[in-house]
């Protein structure tokens, strides 16, 4: 069977070895692996990534203002504003003015919102179970330690 | 001075102990922050971070069809049109029906192509050696090993 040079590629398997010699590239690889399989995790429950996120910071830290979040998850104010309007709808919290300035808001996981973010978080830790099952403790510990000197040095960058 | 008491929380320190014990959380992180760093780096060539992806695939297996790139890349190969399109429109690769099956395309980069892959590349690899600085070589090929068993993991998951 006689084939054109060009088409020789074909059936060679492909070398991503440039690619994967990046670490970028293995973060945003495992990063979008992981994602994938924690949106399936959180369906269930009605609730997007950072939408889980949101709230259980909001749960862990009652009256926090939509400033101290939008930090805190690092995320532009104006991306959160769908995010606590979602949960605010649901009724899994509530939104007061602050006496000291009334154009920041208090946020307040109600007691739904508590459940719910539990219950969540039981489905996500399973989901890291599953995940991470290859990982030694130890592993998992230089890992995330590893991923924080990356994070500060990249922010640093910026 | 006299608070309300939701509003205590407006000067603590926000904790976010539950997320940062998620490695999912950690890589999403890490992954959001390089990448910030990758786009400016890749900016001066007029390169999005998949648009380099695709082009580095392409310069390295001279003829690969573009179902083999989506699949090296992980994305839906409705996604790879725009990149393709826009590679090619720039003159940097080209894109050659094959003799064996004409609805399929063999991608090949172009002179010009493979010489900004190149220099992107070394752009690149200084970004990396930036962000990386403080990782021992041991440290990198552990956090390279450890993230390819996390997303092969997650990809068992789907």
């Amino acid at each position: 069977m006689t084939r054109h040079a060009q088409d020789n590629a074909g059936d060679r398997p492909v070398s991503d070895a440039t690619l994967r010699d990046l670490a970028g590239y293995n973060i945003r690889r495992a990063s979008n692996a992981v994602q994938a399989d924690l949106v399936r995790t959180l369906a269930p429950f009605e609730l997007r990534m950072i939408t889980y996120s949101a709230l259980v910071l909001i749960v862990d830290n009652p009256g926090l203002r939509q400033t101290q979040l939008a930090e805190a998850l690092a995320i532009e104010r104006s991306n959160l504003v769908v995010v606590i309007d979602d949960l605010e709808r649901r009724e899994l919290i509530g939104r007061n003015p602050m006496p000291t300035d009334r154009r920041a808001y208090a946020l307040t996981a109600t007691l739904a919102g508590t459940r719910l973010c539990r219950k969540a978080t039981r489905a996500v830790r399973a989901h890291e179970a599953r995940i991470l099952s290859l990982l030694s403790e130890e592993e998992r510990q230089v890992l995330a330690s590893t991923l924080r000197r990356i994070e500060q040095a990249a922010n640093d960058e910026g």
